[in-house]
């Protein structure tokens, strides 16, 4: 379960990393605290060392509490070997506490502290920044939830500007923020100074200090006596130094400016950001989140006081929406930092036309033998999902004109869709969706297609049901029942079913009306398989997209009478009737639980896209896949014939290399079985009920939506992969300006005793969205809090 | 200068990096030339150690020569005193080499022993990865021009985890491969293990080696001969030993693979990219270069052999494109790798809308103060230039619709520009666009507007000129000559005179003939401020720029003469006329060297677009500015009146933060005066006319513009900024598919003594880009190359 990142208002909390060990993290600690401890009486110190290791005797709590007697210490976890703590966590038989209650249990004891009028602390690490903690974790990754400012002691000995340089870079890489840096003097080393200069460049404060007094050489009690009446001189003379004293003013400020700074940025932002999607009209400061990092599934969100006296705080908020769709192996994942810095320190960005490097050239490798369709052989990079379907367009449009010969200046080439689909916000693609919400204020929008009705997907009291739209009835006939999920998804045995026989009907009518009667011309078809996301998460009947593919690929007279042309007959896998184009934007790449969502219809595009997460999560991607003769029908000695798109950054090294690492990833979560738990329980509903049910499977539980579907409130409810959608009733009508959901959504945000839930609703649709490595614990918990919620 | 990266057949070279000093760099160096000198008499082994510190008698290369007697050894650079190289140089009063020369002495050094049968060797670095070299500079930092393959040796001490995995990481940042690892076996911290299983992961193998003997303890004669049989028994049996032999043929595998890979990507691209702006027909592998890396201004492009037989090897090539114009602080910058890697690590992507978080708020607010112009109060985020001018397009549009009463949907609105204009790839800015190549093939592309021909700037004979249209000669009059590029940016004396009347009255009654005789609607002003990028580099007479907005914003009448809607009388602030949307993608933010092209003008937009050099070159971003009055446009209690356009990873915080710094970086540029040396050259020629000199200058020097403008295959030249624009006589007509600038641009490729140079042409223009950092000597060469070519 997360924790909150630690921050308080009364309590100054850092941590303490070492550049190395033995570098006199110890030291430092006590320095500081007793220099909090000397400057005035209202201020307490505490000193806490979550794991420790070596005799007793010699802990470093020990050492505060003989030479900062007025500091508050604590350790949670001892181990008696002088080694690191995954080998003495392994050597000392105990049970090794968990990374989790580490965690929980640093964050109680600073959360306690807060409230009992300790004002500074210290979370002192053990030996370097990536010394393993006593899972192995390195204490970088396993300390970074709680994000406490980091105090770096330095190495002052030979060697020393490396190792405290790349200390530094580790942390920074996870995100944290040094605040300070200290180390001991060394004049013939002069580390301090090269370091000095290097850290104020950053912005960084150094501060070097006297060298402690040598260590004891000899055993006998009087001269150990007199060592340690030397060190309490040392501390006491030290402590009381002017530029100590200044330092901890600093790091108060840097505390009251981070609280100060995540309280007006919410004003800030509302008088400078233009948000997308946002209609700014009587939003006030309150209704904007200041996110002060994020870490695996969680936002750290700013909470702000109910009254000014009161400490704001920081919260765990679970991202219910995976930000837009985006997320796939979690916030601030430090592998994917490193796969961006490594590009970035390789590369930067380098000019792709007429180039190769390695992570494009791997990209395009990987992405075409994950999404395994065999017509998609080529490539295409571009920024985002709506770009990526220009081109998408563009490819189609100059494929089909040119096999029938039509001239698209003298007349308008049209798609064939869904109603409800969304493929972007670039007037081109926002052509490719029927007159919505989204688009009808858009001055240069002209819708050009036409676009089916279709039957939806949904549970509603405990039965998954294909509903036909009210229109169809007559045509389509009643909704149908499937004892699972998976039945519905037997698309190989449904498609010779009389359903099949009546969408292909009504599908084929409907074209050769709009061809022959309105004299439409169309270029392709465009499809979101099985999720029309942005529409309102529509579950279209798969059968329906498979018949819709079908009938367009059985075809292709209809669309060209006066010249029927045919598909090459060399390659099977030639385009027919019109190109097909399946976004999957936001299905694809494991966010329905499959590497493409294509696969689940048994039909293979002639051009897909993918983007977000194309890149796990982290920037902007896209690509447009296609088949070696739509690549061909821009191929010409003209290089005005040629697909005359691209942007400055297409194929960005960053992004690249992100996306085979990303990829890389997701593939082998899908192969090594990490899903078998989520599986199996959808597994278990899966009843033979003379269709074979195929393996469809989500992360929130079939328990879940079954219990759901019955709840009063809800219309209808579906899981598949990482979504779940709960579609309330509305009495006033549905559609993306009902306010319906907007209770439920209150309920999730104030959330449970663990976290809050931020998400988000397409009028009365409320949807939840993991990543692909959410962990099980953490949606159980969100299950709860929805049944609270509904039932 | 730079030097190509090091890379042979015949040759592995590696470099040795420590994680910390005192880890035995020097006597895994010896194992391994021991073990190569064993293995076959063919190998030949050599060490080198560019830098040295410590007593003579005690360097590393002496080691060396001592233990692996059959090893070529060399010390470019030695320092007596036992400290940090930095320390060491500043002590010893010799002359400092500098870093370009120990890079160029190195390069050097292994080509030789690439030619001379040498088959391994080894570039051992002092200390850490970050130790700093002679001149201050981190060594991970002057090495990663050569990029060699990294062996790391890892520290068995305690904390010698963490210093490995933070060494090692270090190293990535800057895009180094590190091949393997190795480090002594201490069965007590058992580093190895966990080493071992790290590195195994990220497919590096770990080597354990046995620890080396004790040092020598005493100084007699004959213990020191004990200890120095004892070291040679040490290396002939693990040199001999078959983990090493087998290290050393993974090693040898590597460097095939990574001469293979280099061989074959052209290929592999070749087959599996759809690149774009690029006619595939007739394109061989050898039309694409594979990119190993990227180094400040320079790729490191693979030159294939001749003939089979021979090696081909890494050059360092001129990125003359600034990888299409993107770059500002050059390739590989570990500076912004690690911005990007900080903000990767903090927030990895956080859903925007509703939230806020410093990268985006801190980016908004210093883009806003950057660029300066009152009237722009609100930054909208997306993710390229053309999605962030449909975002401009959007804006502008609803605005004036909304002012005048118009309703889109019934009528055409369209926008006002300039021939050549283009504003990106997606449909709708297509739009914005005159018919063109660019566009001529898109089956959607209805172009919606009027655009301008207008005069354009150029040197020609040495003679500053602005050029008028053919077609406008009778009412603009004949060409204009000036004493001075700054002259022709007086625009506000100018704006005064007779051609500014023209100017004005040309625009006026062209503007009134559309509305009036042809009932045109127009919706917004859409420019390219100073220099039309993609129609060819066309540098527009600013003085027409300033006309075209005085009548636009002067005449609001014009627009809409049944209801003349005035701007807010409340503010100065409000539009006029028509919104004015400043395209600077490509010419904002120091491309022209100032930060905004804006301000050339004296005119502030209502609407300003930014990309490319927004995030230094690194990742794609784009920012679209509005002012306060055009946000209100989008304002009401509806929902779907809102700007309903956002990307997934809109504000993404990897860009963001890169931006911010990647801003900060060239603002101080700026305020430091680092141009001041190009500033002055051009101030030279800057002569007094009766106008003002504006301050215009380049980092191309004036000299070679006014050498090249008499050249006799120059029709003209300019230089603005970072951008040097060659147009080429071209018999068969100008324009996009003219093949003038071919002949000139394979002489670039070809280079000089020190480096290619890659370029881009645009029809008969070839232009030159540098970045904002790029150095004197860099682009003085490149101008001799020109003048080679062309005087």
């Amino acid at each position: 379960m997360p924790v909150g990142a630690a921050l308080w208002r009364s309590l100054r909390a850092h941590q303490v990393y070492g550049a190395n060990t033995d570098v006199g993290k110890t030291i430092v600690s006590t320095i500081l605290c007793n220099a909090v401890n000397q400057r005035k009486s209202e201020e307490k110190s505490a000193f806490l060392k979550p794991v420790s290791t070596g005799p007793l005797d010699e802990a470093d709590d020990r050492h505060l509490r003989r030479y900062a007697p007025n500091t508050l210490t604590k350790c949670l976890f001892q181990f008696d070997e002088p080694t690191s703590p995954h080998i003495a966590a392994q050597k000392k038989k105990a049970t090794i506490p968990r990374d989790d209650d580490i965690l929980a249990s640093v964050h109680k004891t600073l959360s306690g502290w807060a409230g009992s009028g300790i004002s500074f602390a210290l979370v002192e690490t053990a030996g370097g920044v990536h010394s393993p903690g006593p899972n192995g974790l390195s204490q970088a990754d396993l300390y970074r939830p709680l994000r406490l400012p980091i105090i770096l002691v330095a190495d002052s000995r030979l060697g020393g500007i490396s190792s405290s340089i790349s200390a530094y870079e580790s942390l920074l890489i996870r995100g944290y923020d040094v605040q300070s840096v200290l180390l001991f003097r060394d004049d013939y080393y002069q580390n301090h100074e090269y370091l000095g200069d290097y850290f104020r460049e950053k912005g960084i404060p150094l501060l070097p200090l006297p060298p402690p007094p040598r260590r004891p050489q000899s055993q006998d009690t009087d001269s150990q006596e007199r060592d340690r009446e030397a060190l309490y001189n040392y501390y006491s003379i030290v402590a009381g130094g002017s530029d100590v004293v200044s330092l901890l003013d600093e790091l108060n400020v840097k505390n009251e400016q981070r609280l100060y700074s995540l309280e007006e940025m919410a004003g800030r932002a509302q008088k400078t950001i233009w948000y997308p999607f946002t209609q700014h009209h009587g939003m006030a400061p309150k209704d904007i989140t200041p996110i002060d990092s994020a870490h695996d599934d969680f936002f750290q969100t700013y909470v702000a006081p109910e009254n000014p006296s009161q400490q704001g705080n920081l919260q765990a908020t679970f991202d219910g929406s995976a930000s837009w769709w985006t997320q796939g192996l979690g916030h601030g994942n430090p592998g994917l930092a490193l796969s961006a810095a490594y590009a970035a320190g390789r590369y930067g960005h380098v000019m792709f036309p007429g180039n190769v490097h390695e992570p494009a050239l791997a990209l395009a490798e990987q992405l075409l033998q994950t999404v395994g369709n065999p017509r998609l052989q080529r490539v295409f990079y571009t920024d985002n999902g709506s770009t990526g379907m220009e081109v998408a367009l563009k490819m189609s449009l100059r494929a089909t004109c040119d096999r029938y010969g039509w001239d698209a200046t003298m007349e308008q080439i049209n798609i064939l869709g869904l109603k409800g689909s969304y493929h972007g916000d670039t007037i081109g693609v926002m052509d490719c969706s029927e007159p919505s919400t989204y688009n009808q204020r858009v001055e240069w929008y002209r819708g050009r297609g036409h676009w089916f009705d279709f039957p939806v997907v949904k549970m509603s009291n405990g039965v998954w049901r294909v509903e036909i739209p009210e229109l169809l009835r007559e045509t389509l006939g009643e909704d149908q029942e499937f004892r699972s999920l998976g039945s519905v998804f037997d698309v190989e045995r449904r498609v010779r079913s009389g359903a099949g026989e009546c969408y292909r009907k009504y599908i084929l009518d409907t074209i050769e009306n709009l061809v022959l009667q309105r004299g439409m011309k169309f270029g392709a078809l465009i499809m979101e398989p099985i999720i029309l996301g942005a529409g309102g998460m529509l579950f279209c009947d798969p059968l329906f997209q498979r018949c819709l593919s079908d009938v367009v690929r059985g075809n292709p007279q209809l669309f060209n009478q006066a010249k029927p042309a045919e598909p090459d007959p060399q390659t099977e896998l030639s385009w027919s009737g019109l190109p097909i184009v399946f976004d999957e934007v936001f299905t694809g790449l494991y966010r329905l639980g499959r590497r493409s969502s294509a696969s689940f219809l048994g039909v293979n595009p002639d051009i897909a896209v993918n983007a977000k997460l194309l890149t796990g999560g982290l920037v902007p991607l896209c690509t447009t896949l296609a088949s070696e003769e739509i690549f061909a029908a821009f191929s010409s000695p003209e290089k005005k014939d040629a697909l005359l798109h691209g942007h400055s950054y297409t194929a960005h090294a960053v992004g690249c290399q992100v996306a085979v690492d990303s990829l890389q990833a997701m593939n082998r979560l899908d192969e090594n079985g990490s899903w078998n738990e989520f599986k199996n329980d959808w597994k278990e509903h899966s009843t033979d009920d003379g269709l074979r049910p195929q393996e469809v499977w989500s992360v929130w539980s079939h328990g879940l939506v079954s219990d759901l579907s019955h709840a009063e409130s809800v219309d209808g409810v579906f899981a598949i992969g990482t979504v779940l959608s709960i579609t309330l009733k509305d009495a006033g009508g549905a559609g993306y300006t009902s306010t319906a959901a907007k209770g439920l959504q209150a309920r999730l945000a104030a959330g449970g005793p663990q976290f809050n839930v931020h998400s988000r609703v397409l009028g009365n649709v409320l949807y939840l969205m993991s990543s692909v490595t959410s962990k099980k614990e953490t949606l159980r918990e969100i299950e709860t809090l929805l049944r609270e919620a509904l039932l």
